[in-house]
Protein backbone atom coordinates (compact mmCIF):
# COMPACT_ATOMS: atom_id res chain seq x y z
CA UNK A 1 0.00 0.00 0.00
CA UNK A 2 1.38 3.51 -1.05
CA UNK A 3 0.51 4.80 2.76
CA UNK A 4 2.69 2.37 4.44
CA UNK A 5 5.75 3.95 5.14
CA UNK A 6 8.58 1.16 4.31
CA UNK A 7 10.27 0.68 7.96
CA UNK A 8 6.63 -0.43 8.86
CA UNK A 9 5.56 -2.46 6.44
CA UNK A 10 9.27 -3.91 6.76
CA UNK A 11 8.79 -4.52 10.55
CA UNK A 12 5.02 -6.26 9.45
CA UNK A 13 6.59 -8.20 7.55
CA UNK A 14 9.17 -9.55 9.88
CA UNK A 15 6.26 -9.79 13.15
CA UNK A 16 4.14 -11.68 10.29
CA UNK A 17 7.02 -14.34 9.76
CA UNK A 18 6.40 -15.04 13.06
CA UNK A 19 4.39 -18.98 14.51
CA UNK A 20 0.52 -17.83 14.94
CA UNK A 21 0.93 -14.26 13.68
CA UNK A 22 -1.09 -13.54 11.19
CA UNK A 23 -0.97 -9.87 8.59
CA UNK A 24 -3.69 -8.88 10.85
CA UNK A 25 -1.92 -9.23 14.07
CA UNK A 26 1.47 -8.20 12.86
CA UNK A 27 0.02 -4.99 12.10
CA UNK A 28 -1.59 -4.22 14.91
CA UNK A 29 1.74 -5.30 17.17
CA UNK A 30 3.58 -2.97 14.55
CA UNK A 31 1.44 0.15 15.10
CA UNK A 32 1.63 -0.84 19.44
CA UNK A 33 5.44 -0.97 19.16
CA UNK A 34 5.98 1.97 17.12
CA UNK A 35 3.26 4.24 18.44
CA UNK A 36 3.42 3.40 21.70
CA UNK A 37 6.02 5.01 24.61
CA UNK A 38 9.45 4.42 23.46
CA UNK A 39 10.22 2.33 26.11
CA UNK A 40 7.82 -0.67 25.28
CA UNK A 41 9.55 -1.06 22.27
CA UNK A 42 13.21 -0.49 23.65
CA UNK A 43 12.35 -3.18 26.55
CA UNK A 44 11.11 -6.00 24.03
CA UNK A 45 14.44 -5.14 21.82
CA UNK A 46 16.84 -5.40 24.91
CA UNK A 47 14.33 -8.90 26.31
CA UNK A 48 15.11 -10.68 22.82
CA UNK A 49 18.90 -9.90 22.53
CA UNK A 50 19.07 -10.78 26.03
CA UNK A 51 17.82 -14.02 25.68
CA UNK A 52 19.20 -14.74 22.24
CA UNK A 53 22.86 -14.47 24.14
CA UNK A 54 22.39 -16.03 27.30
CA UNK A 55 20.09 -18.90 26.69
CA UNK A 56 21.56 -22.12 25.18
CA UNK A 57 21.01 -25.69 25.71
CA UNK A 58 22.03 -27.71 29.16
CA UNK A 59 25.24 -29.76 28.20
CA UNK A 60 24.33 -32.58 29.78
CA UNK A 61 20.14 -33.22 29.49
CA UNK A 62 19.71 -30.73 26.60
CA UNK A 63 17.20 -28.47 27.70
CA UNK A 64 17.03 -24.80 28.08
CA UNK A 65 19.96 -22.93 30.51
CA UNK A 66 21.84 -20.10 31.07
CA UNK A 67 24.46 -21.73 32.12
CA UNK A 68 26.64 -24.88 30.45
CA UNK A 69 24.39 -27.50 32.89
CA UNK A 70 20.74 -26.32 33.97
CA UNK A 71 19.33 -25.77 37.10
CA UNK A 72 17.25 -28.96 36.97
CA UNK A 73 20.36 -31.18 36.51
CA UNK A 74 22.51 -29.72 39.10
CA UNK A 75 19.38 -29.97 41.34
CA UNK A 76 20.50 -32.56 44.59
CA UNK A 77 17.12 -32.88 45.53
CA UNK A 78 16.27 -34.55 41.50
CA UNK A 79 16.12 -38.21 41.55
CA UNK A 80 19.05 -38.86 38.89
CA UNK A 81 17.50 -42.84 38.73
CA UNK A 82 14.93 -41.59 36.88
CA UNK A 83 14.96 -40.13 33.99
CA UNK A 84 12.00 -38.75 31.55
CA UNK A 85 12.97 -38.41 27.63
CA UNK A 86 11.24 -35.72 25.82
CA UNK A 87 11.07 -34.14 22.19
CA UNK A 88 12.18 -31.04 22.31
CA UNK A 89 13.19 -27.95 24.97
CA UNK A 90 9.87 -26.59 25.47
CA UNK A 91 8.51 -30.24 26.74
CA UNK A 92 10.75 -30.35 29.70
CA UNK A 93 8.52 -27.11 30.76
CA UNK A 94 5.56 -29.19 30.05
CA UNK A 95 6.27 -31.77 32.05
CA UNK A 96 7.51 -29.71 34.79
CA UNK A 97 4.00 -27.76 34.99
CA UNK A 98 2.33 -31.27 35.90
CA UNK A 99 4.21 -30.83 38.99
CA UNK A 100 4.32 -35.18 39.54
CA UNK A 101 7.97 -35.63 38.10
CA UNK A 102 10.86 -35.50 40.42
CA UNK A 103 13.94 -37.03 38.40
CA UNK A 104 15.92 -35.57 35.51
CA UNK A 105 15.17 -35.01 31.93
CA UNK A 106 16.71 -35.88 28.50
CA UNK A 107 15.90 -33.70 25.34
CA UNK A 108 16.16 -35.89 22.10
CA UNK A 109 16.03 -33.08 19.95
CA UNK A 110 13.61 -34.46 17.37
CA UNK A 111 12.31 -37.66 16.48
CA UNK A 112 13.07 -40.29 14.19
CA UNK A 113 11.67 -39.80 10.61
CA UNK A 114 13.76 -41.56 7.98
CA UNK A 115 11.41 -39.80 5.39
CA UNK A 116 12.65 -36.21 6.50
CA UNK A 117 16.33 -37.94 6.78
CA UNK A 118 16.27 -37.65 10.90
CA UNK A 119 18.46 -41.08 11.72
CA UNK A 120 18.81 -42.30 15.22
CA UNK A 121 22.52 -40.91 15.11
CA UNK A 122 20.93 -37.14 14.51
CA UNK A 123 19.20 -37.70 18.28
CA UNK A 124 20.74 -36.94 21.15
CA UNK A 125 20.37 -41.24 21.91
CA UNK A 126 24.20 -41.33 22.44
CA UNK A 127 24.29 -38.86 24.83
CA UNK A 128 21.64 -40.24 26.73
CA UNK A 129 22.86 -43.67 26.77
CA UNK A 130 25.89 -42.85 28.14
CA UNK A 131 23.90 -41.19 31.33
CA UNK A 132 22.83 -44.19 32.17
CA UNK A 133 25.72 -45.75 34.09
CA UNK A 134 27.72 -42.92 35.59
CA UNK A 135 24.20 -41.49 36.78
CA UNK A 136 22.99 -44.97 37.70
CA UNK A 137 19.57 -45.25 35.77
CA UNK A 138 16.72 -47.40 36.90
CA UNK A 139 13.84 -45.97 34.63
CA UNK A 140 13.75 -44.05 31.64
CA UNK A 141 9.81 -42.98 31.01
CA UNK A 142 9.49 -41.88 27.47
CA UNK A 143 7.34 -38.79 26.96
CA UNK A 144 7.30 -38.58 23.70
CA UNK A 145 4.75 -37.57 21.28
CA UNK A 146 2.01 -40.05 20.88
CA UNK A 147 1.76 -39.17 16.63
CA UNK A 148 3.30 -42.20 14.57
CA UNK A 149 6.78 -40.63 14.52
CA UNK A 150 6.69 -40.11 18.15
CA UNK A 151 5.70 -43.82 18.63
CA UNK A 152 8.43 -45.42 16.53
CA UNK A 153 10.84 -43.35 18.11
CA UNK A 154 9.47 -44.77 21.55
CA UNK A 155 10.18 -48.17 20.17
CA UNK A 156 13.11 -47.95 19.03
CA UNK A 157 14.16 -46.53 21.87
CA UNK A 158 13.04 -49.48 24.37
CA UNK A 159 14.52 -52.05 21.66
CA UNK A 160 18.31 -50.12 22.28
CA UNK A 161 17.45 -49.37 26.27
CA UNK A 162 16.13 -52.49 27.77
CA UNK A 163 19.72 -54.36 26.96
CA UNK A 164 21.23 -52.11 28.89
CA UNK A 165 19.16 -53.23 32.29
CA UNK A 166 17.14 -50.54 32.30
CA UNK A 167 13.09 -50.23 32.97
CA UNK A 168 11.80 -48.52 29.96
CA UNK A 169 8.18 -47.00 30.53
CA UNK A 170 6.00 -44.79 28.78
CA UNK A 171 3.41 -42.26 29.46
CA UNK A 172 -0.30 -43.69 29.97
CA UNK A 173 -2.53 -43.35 26.70
CA UNK A 174 -6.18 -42.64 27.55
CA UNK A 175 -9.04 -39.76 28.12
CA UNK A 176 -7.79 -36.25 29.22
CA UNK A 177 -8.42 -35.19 32.98
CA UNK A 178 -11.71 -33.04 32.94
CA UNK A 179 -13.67 -34.09 29.71
CA UNK A 180 -16.39 -36.18 28.33
CA UNK A 181 -15.98 -39.54 26.46
CA UNK A 182 -17.28 -37.30 23.50
CA UNK A 183 -14.36 -35.13 23.17
CA UNK A 184 -12.13 -38.21 23.15
CA UNK A 185 -11.31 -39.53 19.22
CA UNK A 186 -11.43 -43.00 19.06
CA UNK A 187 -7.94 -43.94 18.71
CA UNK A 188 -7.56 -42.43 22.31
CA UNK A 189 -10.72 -44.18 23.49
CA UNK A 190 -9.34 -47.62 21.98
CA UNK A 191 -6.35 -47.21 24.03
CA UNK A 192 -7.98 -45.82 27.13
CA UNK A 193 -9.69 -49.23 27.12
CA UNK A 194 -6.30 -51.09 26.22
CA UNK A 195 -4.90 -49.45 29.25
CA UNK A 196 -7.38 -49.93 31.71
CA UNK A 197 -6.33 -49.28 35.22
CA UNK A 198 -8.21 -51.49 38.61
CA UNK A 199 -10.30 -48.53 40.97
CA UNK A 200 -9.38 -49.66 44.29
CA UNK B 1 9.52 -22.13 37.41
CA UNK B 2 12.45 -22.61 38.49
CA UNK B 3 13.41 -24.47 35.02
CA UNK B 4 13.00 -21.44 32.86
CA UNK B 5 16.24 -19.74 32.32
CA UNK B 6 15.35 -15.70 33.62
CA UNK B 7 16.17 -14.16 30.41
CA UNK B 8 14.00 -16.46 28.77
CA UNK B 9 11.26 -15.43 31.48
CA UNK B 10 11.94 -11.88 31.27
CA UNK B 11 11.31 -12.39 27.47
CA UNK B 12 7.90 -13.90 27.41
CA UNK B 13 6.90 -11.54 30.28
CA UNK B 14 8.07 -8.75 27.52
CA UNK B 15 5.94 -10.07 24.74
CA UNK B 16 2.90 -11.27 26.87
CA UNK B 17 2.58 -7.26 27.31
CA UNK B 18 1.70 -6.94 23.53
CA UNK B 19 -1.76 -5.99 22.69
CA UNK B 20 -3.18 -9.73 21.62
CA UNK B 21 -0.81 -11.77 23.21
CA UNK B 22 -1.37 -14.16 25.96
CA UNK B 23 0.61 -16.06 28.22
CA UNK B 24 0.69 -19.04 25.70
CA UNK B 25 1.68 -17.22 22.51
CA UNK B 26 4.34 -15.29 24.08
CA UNK B 27 5.92 -18.46 25.17
CA UNK B 28 5.87 -20.02 21.76
CA UNK B 29 7.23 -16.49 20.45
CA UNK B 30 10.14 -16.65 22.68
CA UNK B 31 11.23 -19.92 21.80
CA UNK B 32 11.04 -19.12 18.68
CA UNK B 33 13.24 -16.80 18.88
CA UNK B 34 15.52 -17.54 20.93
CA UNK B 35 15.77 -21.18 18.92
CA UNK B 36 15.37 -20.51 15.90
CA UNK B 37 18.20 -19.72 13.57
CA UNK B 38 20.10 -16.50 14.90
CA UNK B 39 18.93 -13.98 11.75
CA UNK B 40 15.19 -14.47 12.59
CA UNK B 41 15.68 -12.66 15.83
CA UNK B 42 18.09 -10.06 14.58
CA UNK B 43 15.77 -9.08 11.34
CA UNK B 44 13.17 -8.61 13.52
CA UNK B 45 15.18 -5.97 16.19
CA UNK B 46 16.65 -4.65 13.37
CA UNK B 47 13.04 -4.11 11.99
CA UNK B 48 11.37 -2.67 15.42
CA UNK B 49 14.07 -0.30 16.09
CA UNK B 50 14.15 1.36 12.20
CA UNK B 51 10.22 1.76 12.38
CA UNK B 52 10.66 2.69 15.90
CA UNK B 53 13.43 5.82 14.54
CA UNK B 54 12.03 6.36 11.33
CA UNK B 55 7.84 6.38 11.64
CA UNK B 56 6.74 9.69 12.54
CA UNK B 57 3.70 11.56 12.18
CA UNK B 58 2.47 13.53 9.69
CA UNK B 59 3.11 16.95 10.71
CA UNK B 60 0.07 17.93 8.12
CA UNK B 61 -2.51 15.23 8.45
CA UNK B 62 -1.43 12.87 11.82
CA UNK B 63 -0.85 9.96 9.64
CA UNK B 64 1.73 7.48 9.49
CA UNK B 65 4.71 8.62 7.51
CA UNK B 66 8.87 8.99 7.53
CA UNK B 67 9.19 12.25 6.11
CA UNK B 68 7.44 15.78 7.69
CA UNK B 69 4.82 15.48 5.67
CA UNK B 70 3.26 12.25 4.09
CA UNK B 71 3.34 10.75 0.67
CA UNK B 72 -0.95 11.31 0.83
CA UNK B 73 -0.60 15.12 1.80
CA UNK B 74 2.17 15.21 -1.05
CA UNK B 75 0.67 13.36 -3.59
CA UNK B 76 -0.17 15.72 -6.22
CA UNK B 77 -3.57 13.63 -7.50
CA UNK B 78 -4.90 14.11 -4.38
CA UNK B 79 -7.87 16.30 -4.27
CA UNK B 80 -7.05 18.45 -1.37
CA UNK B 81 -10.94 19.39 -1.47
CA UNK B 82 -11.90 16.73 0.22
CA UNK B 83 -11.10 15.70 3.76
CA UNK B 84 -11.82 12.82 5.33
CA UNK B 85 -11.55 12.71 9.26
CA UNK B 86 -10.58 9.71 11.04
CA UNK B 87 -9.20 9.13 14.93
CA UNK B 88 -6.61 7.17 14.52
CA UNK B 89 -3.27 7.02 12.04
CA UNK B 90 -4.16 3.16 11.41
CA UNK B 91 -7.38 4.09 9.74
CA UNK B 92 -5.85 5.98 7.00
CA UNK B 93 -4.82 2.40 6.05
CA UNK B 94 -8.09 0.86 6.61
CA UNK B 95 -10.07 3.91 5.01
CA UNK B 96 -7.16 3.63 1.62
CA UNK B 97 -7.48 -0.38 1.60
CA UNK B 98 -11.13 0.63 0.40
CA UNK B 99 -9.76 1.59 -2.60
CA UNK B 100 -12.69 4.51 -3.47
CA UNK B 101 -11.01 7.58 -1.53
CA UNK B 102 -9.26 10.11 -3.42
CA UNK B 103 -9.20 12.98 -1.38
CA UNK B 104 -6.81 14.21 1.73
CA UNK B 105 -6.66 12.73 5.46
CA UNK B 106 -6.52 14.05 8.94
CA UNK B 107 -6.29 12.10 12.04
CA UNK B 108 -8.06 13.76 15.34
CA UNK B 109 -6.17 11.65 17.53
CA UNK B 110 -8.59 10.56 19.36
CA UNK B 111 -12.57 11.00 20.10
CA UNK B 112 -14.10 13.42 22.79
CA UNK B 113 -14.40 11.79 26.28
CA UNK B 114 -15.30 14.22 29.00
CA UNK B 115 -15.36 11.26 31.67
CA UNK B 116 -12.03 10.34 30.18
CA UNK B 117 -10.86 14.26 30.09
CA UNK B 118 -10.36 14.33 26.34
CA UNK B 119 -11.75 17.55 25.64
CA UNK B 120 -11.79 19.42 21.75
CA UNK B 121 -8.21 20.75 22.38
CA UNK B 122 -6.85 17.64 23.10
CA UNK B 123 -7.73 16.47 19.42
CA UNK B 124 -6.18 17.64 16.08
CA UNK B 125 -9.30 19.81 15.47
CA UNK B 126 -7.53 23.46 15.28
CA UNK B 127 -4.81 21.68 12.76
CA UNK B 128 -8.13 20.61 10.59
CA UNK B 129 -9.47 23.76 11.07
CA UNK B 130 -6.50 25.78 9.68
CA UNK B 131 -6.62 23.36 6.85
CA UNK B 132 -9.72 24.57 5.51
CA UNK B 133 -8.68 27.70 3.83
CA UNK B 134 -5.00 27.09 2.38
CA UNK B 135 -6.51 23.92 0.82
CA UNK B 136 -9.99 25.66 -0.14
CA UNK B 137 -11.71 22.70 1.40
CA UNK B 138 -15.15 21.55 0.54
CA UNK B 139 -16.47 18.88 2.50
CA UNK B 140 -15.17 17.19 5.30
CA UNK B 141 -16.21 13.54 5.66
CA UNK B 142 -16.75 12.28 8.98
CA UNK B 143 -15.02 8.33 9.28
CA UNK B 144 -15.27 8.22 13.13
CA UNK B 145 -16.60 5.05 14.77
CA UNK B 146 -19.86 5.07 15.63
CA UNK B 147 -20.14 4.17 19.14
CA UNK B 148 -21.38 6.48 21.33
CA UNK B 149 -17.96 8.55 21.86
CA UNK B 150 -17.15 8.61 17.92
CA UNK B 151 -20.90 9.43 17.19
CA UNK B 152 -20.78 12.53 20.00
CA UNK B 153 -17.40 13.43 18.42
CA UNK B 154 -18.77 13.53 14.63
CA UNK B 155 -21.97 15.71 16.13
CA UNK B 156 -19.34 18.23 18.00
CA UNK B 157 -17.28 18.30 14.22
CA UNK B 158 -20.12 19.27 12.32
CA UNK B 159 -21.46 21.79 14.85
CA UNK B 160 -18.08 23.51 14.45
CA UNK B 161 -17.45 23.13 10.66
CA UNK B 162 -20.51 24.23 9.25
CA UNK B 163 -20.22 27.74 10.38
CA UNK B 164 -16.84 27.76 7.56
CA UNK B 165 -19.15 26.94 4.93
CA UNK B 166 -18.26 23.29 4.58
CA UNK B 167 -19.98 20.87 3.78
CA UNK B 168 -19.86 18.12 6.58
CA UNK B 169 -21.03 14.01 5.88
CA UNK B 170 -20.46 11.35 7.68
CA UNK B 171 -20.00 7.43 6.13
CA UNK B 172 -22.97 5.84 5.65
CA UNK B 173 -24.72 2.96 8.52
CA UNK B 174 -25.76 0.08 7.37
CA UNK B 175 -25.47 -3.45 6.51
CA UNK B 176 -21.92 -5.07 6.12
CA UNK B 177 -21.51 -6.13 2.66
CA UNK B 178 -21.79 -9.93 1.84
CA UNK B 179 -23.34 -10.54 4.73
CA UNK B 180 -27.42 -11.46 5.48
CA UNK B 181 -29.94 -9.57 7.90
CA UNK B 182 -28.74 -12.03 10.44
CA UNK B 183 -25.82 -10.79 11.03
CA UNK B 184 -26.61 -7.16 11.88
CA UNK B 185 -27.49 -5.72 15.60
CA UNK B 186 -30.98 -4.05 15.66
CA UNK B 187 -29.63 -0.70 16.24
CA UNK B 188 -27.53 -1.15 12.59
CA UNK B 189 -30.58 -2.78 11.23
CA UNK B 190 -32.80 0.36 12.22
CA UNK B 191 -29.56 2.84 10.81
CA UNK B 192 -29.71 0.30 7.91
CA UNK B 193 -33.56 1.15 7.51
CA UNK B 194 -33.35 4.75 8.26
CA UNK B 195 -30.67 5.18 5.70
CA UNK B 196 -32.23 3.40 2.72
CA UNK B 197 -31.83 4.65 -0.78
CA UNK B 198 -33.70 4.57 -4.24
CA UNK B 199 -32.60 1.42 -6.18
CA UNK B 200 -32.41 2.69 -9.79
Amino acid sequence: MASLPPSLAALIAALNRLPGIGPRSAERLALHLVLSERGNSDQLVLAIQAARDQVRLCECCGGLAETPRCDLCDDPRRDPEIVCVVERPVDVLLVERAGVFRGRFHVLGGKLSPLSGVEPEDLRIRELENRLTPERVREVILALPTDVEGDATSHYLAQRLKPRGVRVTRLAHGLPAGTGLEYADELTLGRALEGRAPLA
